[in-house]
């Protein structure tokens, strides 16, 4: 269902994403990436915030460089910033060469196969590039993740297919951790497999590695949850401005009797005379069913004028339930924020023990959207 | 973004929902209905299944109601089956009686707000019913679940606004348990609350519910995830056909050597030689990060050449990782099933120790979606 014919009076939700504090993210962690280009990352709808405004406010501030997971993600970004180089990470599927030569996209190659795929295309359909030159590929080396990415005996045994097309950038990922003597390995291991393509570029950085200080930056870092306020360093202060602001309406407002309980849920009840308030939220919205009766995270909150209130019984599909009790006066209709600058996207992540790209991505489907300073 | 623009052998996963599976599960929950009308929950774009074809199936097999969340999936839904009768079950927001008047749908009003507010509109607005007569509303009894609905009092309260609008339904929420005392008393304190409204059409039952003999099925059901695949009981053989199968694209296959880790996981090592394949499908396509490395719950599968295949390593947002060793020859683009008539949706959300509408409504988002027999 396509958000854009919600009227905002009429949503449950509203997805506020502060385009300026996005653009503000990049240019600082361009500043942090020096003489290297701070790419973005705007897989799977820049991460539910909306692929369309997302680019757009990104080129418009400079930013050259975009990354996608799909082929069809890349063709969305390049009608929208038709000078931008544009990757795309999961490579090539089968039988779509001509995608990647009609929009002018880089498939991240990352197996033999990929490159042998593109290679053919390449010399078989005579496609050549808008300048006329070859076609443009990333190549995705495998630096110990064993995931996606070539390795060393791959590009061996791959060599004859590299000159079919121009290797634009070799591209590695770092493993998410704390090991410096992993990283350092990995890093070794990169720059070994990168000597087969002198003069390159490099990118192997998202934005966590960043902000690790023994982590070379090479040529272009991959920016992706950051730009859009999550935190790139976990435990330290965010650096980053927040992005999203999540706004549900109040449906109803009730006072329990001590001892009541709300829906199903086995495990609240009421210590007192509580006051609730259901709100057009739930789980078809994002809301994790995981913000109450989980004993392994703190629990969800919202912030109702300026203080904490609780989740409290099962999450519905369409509505929750706050404890209000300590909020003051508040009427049916009334606004209150689910994520914003108090509550930002990492916490109310871990309240429900999940990861924050996990729930971001989540957000957006079934709100009114709406773009402006939150 | 709207996914009706990608191409089947670009997308990354593939949604089939099987229309002729949904009607028949529609059948047969309306057989067990008897003298019951059943009708049809198609909240959050039919739970994320598609909105249009879902209601198109469903209103040409014969199903007369639906119920919605929100005012502008009512929309949706009056465009879809002019005929229909719309239920909006989160009642109505504050200025937006014209919208329910325009397009003839029923608020549930939940609350004394709600019914003073639809009042007004009804009272001062002119508006009428399509046939002349007077607005419809249904109202939200609550018998004991203390999250929407009017409780007698409240009744009490509203008693001289029932007369500006058609009251045509009354509505009960049934808490999901096993106890049957509670449904008892909670089925007592409906009947009683209905007394105010003599020869009105009543509603308390999900398709839980109905599988419950002990609890009445008054005049109409409202069937949800059932309708959809879904489990009505929970530990009991599945009566529904499953409506859904997901699969996922083939993006490289690889050799770990014993002792190799994939990508950041900690959890995981290949206990010998062990062939493993990415596929394009991740947090961005609903694919639980609890799929992998979560001790409190049995781990993701997906079905390879007829053999379950666990998940290793950390989901990503475009791709995951499984362990394939157990299939036999498979290739690059090759698609396997995540979910469908092996492994069902609520088998697939279990896996994760999520609940299985939860999992359900977020699958539909970045796939290419075919509507055909699975």
């Amino acid at each position: 269902m396509p958000s854009d014919h919600i009227l905002s009076y009429e949503a449950g939700t509203v997805l506020t994403v502060d385009l300026e504090a996005l653009v503000a993210n990049w240019r600082s962690l361009q500043a942090v990436c020096g003489e290297a280009e701070c790419g973005a990352v705007v897989k799977a709808d820049a991460y539910g915030l909306g692929l369309g405004p997302v680019v757009t406010a990104l080129a418009a501030a400079g930013c050259k460089t975009f990354f996608v997971g799909h082929v069809f993600e890349g063709r969305d970004v390049r009608t929208l910033a038709p000078e931008a180089t544009i990757y795309v990470l999961n490579g090539l599927r089968p039988r779509t060469g001509h995608i990647f030569a009609d929009h002018a996209l880089r498939p991240v190659l990352c197996s033999v196969p990929d490159m042998e795929d593109f290679g053919q295309f390449c010399a078989t359909s005579g496609r050549r590039w808008p300048d006329g030159s070859k076609l443009k590929a990333g190549l995705h080396l495998d630096i110990g993740l064993n995931r996606l990415g070539l390795g060393p005996y791959d590009l061996e045994r791959a060599d004859h297919l590299a000159p079919l097309f121009d290797v634009t950038l070799v591209l590695g990922e770092l493993a998410r951790t704390e090991d410096i003597c992993r990283a350092e390995r990995q890093i070794e291991v990169f720059d070994r497999m990168r000597e087969r393509f002198p003069g390159c570029p490099a990118s192997i950085a998202n934005s966590a590695a960043l902000f690790r200080d023994e982590t070379p930056l090479y040529d272009l870092v991959r920016a992706g949850y950051a730009l859009y306020g999550g935190n790139p360093v976990p435990g330290r202060a965010n650096p980053m401005r927040p992005v999203v602001k999540l706004e549900a309406q109040i449906i109803a407002l009730r006072i329990l009797e001590p001892g009541a309980r709300v829906g199903d849920s086995p495990g609240w009840r009421a210590g007192g005379p509580r006051r609730i308030a259901m709100i057009a939220a739930g789980l078809g919205d994002g809301i994790p069913a995981a913000f109450t009766d989980n004993p392994r995270a703190a629990g969800g909150i919202a912030i109702v004028q300026g203080k904490p209130c609780p989740y409290v019984g099962t999450i519905g599909m369409d509505h929750s339930v706050l404890d209000v009790t300590d909020a003051t006066y508040l009427e049916r209709g009334e606004w209150v924020e689910l994520i914003g600058k108090r509550l930002q996207i990492d916490d109310f992540a871990a309240r429900a023990g999940r990861s924050g790209p996990e729930v971001l991505v989540h957000l957006g489907r079934r709100c009114y959207r709406r773009y402006q300073k939150i």
